[in-house]
């Protein structure tokens, strides 16, 4: 029987885990300058939060959650995105009562979605995202946006552009919606059932479509920027002057809606400009979500954040030639050519590594050039070489790999030597 | 509507996030002075791959699998333990043709069991685990097990201890097996109906029963020590002479047999004896599984690892009332006293966060005295005042949080005051 790694996801082996654990490193690094603080909340909840608040008529939703029923036969949903979790914990933790608000979280973990396969794309990612809920100051706004472009910067990234709009307040939005009804409904026969489906329910979803996006009454149809009312419009304007003070550049996009139904005011995209990045440039989407925590039971908290996939900045990093550099894999290697060799060498590797030395030894029984080419490949710093004579002796060879030079120690003295070598 | 964390399930919240981000740096630093590397394998993997190495009669496969179908029509399992999933991923990609074997991985992330609540248990738990594959030494089952010791001793338990059997071979399991039955048939009827079940398919995994644990039968029950072959025999006691050279000292149980069907020689947990820790003890557990490899389509790769539950890790600090030591959460606050202050404030604060500096300001638009509250809650080092007459005069109230001493800066000499305060 053999068995493979399920469709759409993928392994991360040791030869590119390094790499991830560079990037996690430098997110809590930037988290922590920002105090933003770590929430992990379950890889699955009940489906009827992200039915509810995600939206019943977006793409994430009709097709393409992990749903499934559990032991107690309750409707669980492997999370989509990371947002309506952690207002729903937000909302349950009662945060809204904590003295310092808003409260500033931030997350990072597999997301579930079940998408068609192309490059770049899979059905388990990982995501990074914060939010900061409780304040509706536009300056948080900027903030987010902030952290984000930090982020990208941080891990060496250069080609890469803001796009930002503002779907206004619910006012707005209300207006807008009835422009856009007006817009699709003679013609509406001529997009997907899906579009037809969602003219009444959530004609927002139109602009969003997979496949009527090159039809020519999307290109037509009314911009959000043109319903803003006063209030929305002057939201927005803060937003645009706090990046600009900190000399955040951006495009404004009018047709920038976000596939998510509880978006409102800022909403904002990052994109790769490398060439051959590929067809989907979205590295990083979010915006503003105020009303989310009231329509799951809690009081009114405005919010916003992001979320970003750690699988597309890695292939950001690779369009761009950006790569971190690996350390060697050890400080020592021992070689050990019999087995009396071998239960010396053995005790000696845990006396080093409690000395805080990274160290590893032969486990195959392989002759001594086998074992140093492992010494080799590792990259190690020093070879200890043990044989017969060294265990009556109680001694050691001690290599240094930089310049091959050798030398007798003494049981006794190695740990010391070897630290010595090492600094 | 109000939602709720899935049963079984927690939310992380910073006010413990912190403590598994400080574990697992603990984690990560021990494995690479041990280099172990990290792999990553998705949530969820094809059902029958823990039906075929877990055990199709364990109480994992039989009670305690999240399986659901996708849209695919596939049958799909939230990986309840981590070692099946590791090794699939080790045949896949083939690293039984690396050039330096054992391949030493270790893994870290969410593991689920629909069990029974109680305390100590939850339904999604966190799983940090090593695999060693392709080396049958024994010194590498030493290794394995000195890496877990090291890992709790690193965190600062004190109160644990080694529990080690040997499973022996498969000669060695098939006497025994045999031994089982004719000690449990004539009796069988005063078990439990999985019990019942067990004798004929698998009538090890009675020892393991929940329910009749008490059962007199269990105690007379033939144990597996006295049916190990010369072989197995001889590899134990090489196990035991290893860690005897490194000062691990260790429990013999004839009884310990643990609740997975892949394991046979060195099988180990390792258990806390913190009074108040509770009921379940076990902290760790593991053995080794060569076979495992070949049976899901692989060749021939011995391997041992084992895993362990960070929930369980933290209780058995509490339990021990050893913690981890806090930072002070930022650096420095900004306090802004009028919209004009707050633009140049959050122009600031991204200075000094560009600089490496911990800040943060307020988004709440709060009266100074809150502002200082919030300040004092993050134990911040220093404190920015901006009012309008800082605004109007191109500098800031720079205030050191330790003496109380306050000093005027000029804008442009700020960053540089902070870094040489903050020295």
């Amino acid at each position: 029987m053999n068995f493979k790694v399920p469709r759409g996801t993928q392994d991360i082996l040791p030869s590119e885990s390094w790499k991830w654990q560079r990037v996690e490193s430098i997110i809590r690094d930037v988290c922590d300058k920002y105090r933003y603080k770590e929430i992990r909340t379950p890889i699955f909840e009940q489906t009827e939060l992200f039915q509810r608040t995600v939206g019943d008529t977006t793409d994430i939703v009709t097709k393409e959650m992990y749903t499934f029923t559990d032991r107690g036969n309750r409707s669980m949903t492997l999370r989509p995105e990371g947002t309506a979790p952690v207002v729903r914990s937000y909302v349950e933790n009662k945060m809204f009562g904590y003295a310092d608000q808003p409260v500033k979280l931030y997350y990072q973990g597999p997301m579930f979605r079940y998408e068609r396969q192309q490059a770049g794309r899979y059905r388990q990612f990982v995501q990074f995202g914060v939010e900061a809920i409780g304040s509706a100051d536009p300056a948080i706004d900027a903030e987010v946006i902030s952290l984000a472009m930090e982020l990208y910067k941080r891990v060496g990234l250069k080609d890469f552009k803001l796009v930002l709009n503002s779907l206004g307040d619910k006012e707005s939005r209300t207006a807008h919606r009835e422009a856009l009804i007006a817009h699709f409904k003679p013609n509406i026969e001529e997009l997907c059932g899906d579009c037809q489906a969602r003219l009444d329910k959530n004609p927002l979803r139109i602009l969003d479509c997979k496949v009527d996006r090159e039809h020519p009454l999307m290109k037509s149809a009314p911009s959000l920027a043109d319903f803003l009312n006063e209030e929305s419009a002057a939201y927005f304007a803060q937003v645009k002057a706090y990046l600009d003070d900190v000399g955040i550049t951006y495009e404004l996009d009018p047709n920038l809606v976000r596939g998510l139904d509880y978006y409102n005011h800022t909403a904002f995209e990052i994109m790769s400009t490398a060439s051959g990045f590929g067809a989907i440039t979205t590295l990083c989407g979010g915006g503003r979500y105020n009303g989310l925590a009231e329509e799951i039971g809690g009081p009114a908290s405005p919010g916003i954040g992001y979320g970003l996939s750690i699988e597309r900045l890695l292939l950001a990093m690779d369009a761009e030639g950006v790569a971190f550099a690996n350390d060697p894999e050890l400080d020592v290697y021992i070689v050990t050519l019999e087995e009396n060799a071998h239960r010396k060498g053995f005790k000696l590797l845990n006396e080093l590594r409690s000395a805080g030395i990274r160290a590893d030894m032969d486990y195959m029984d392989r002759k001594m050039k086998a074992q140093m080419k492992s010494a080799d490949r590792f990259d190690a710093k020093a070879v200890i070489v043990i044989g017969e004579d060294e265990v009556e002796a109680g001694n050691v060879q001690l290599k240094n790999m930089a310049d091959g030079s050798q030398e007798k120690v003494e049981d006794q003295n190695i740990v010391t030597t070897v630290q010595e070598k090492l600094k």
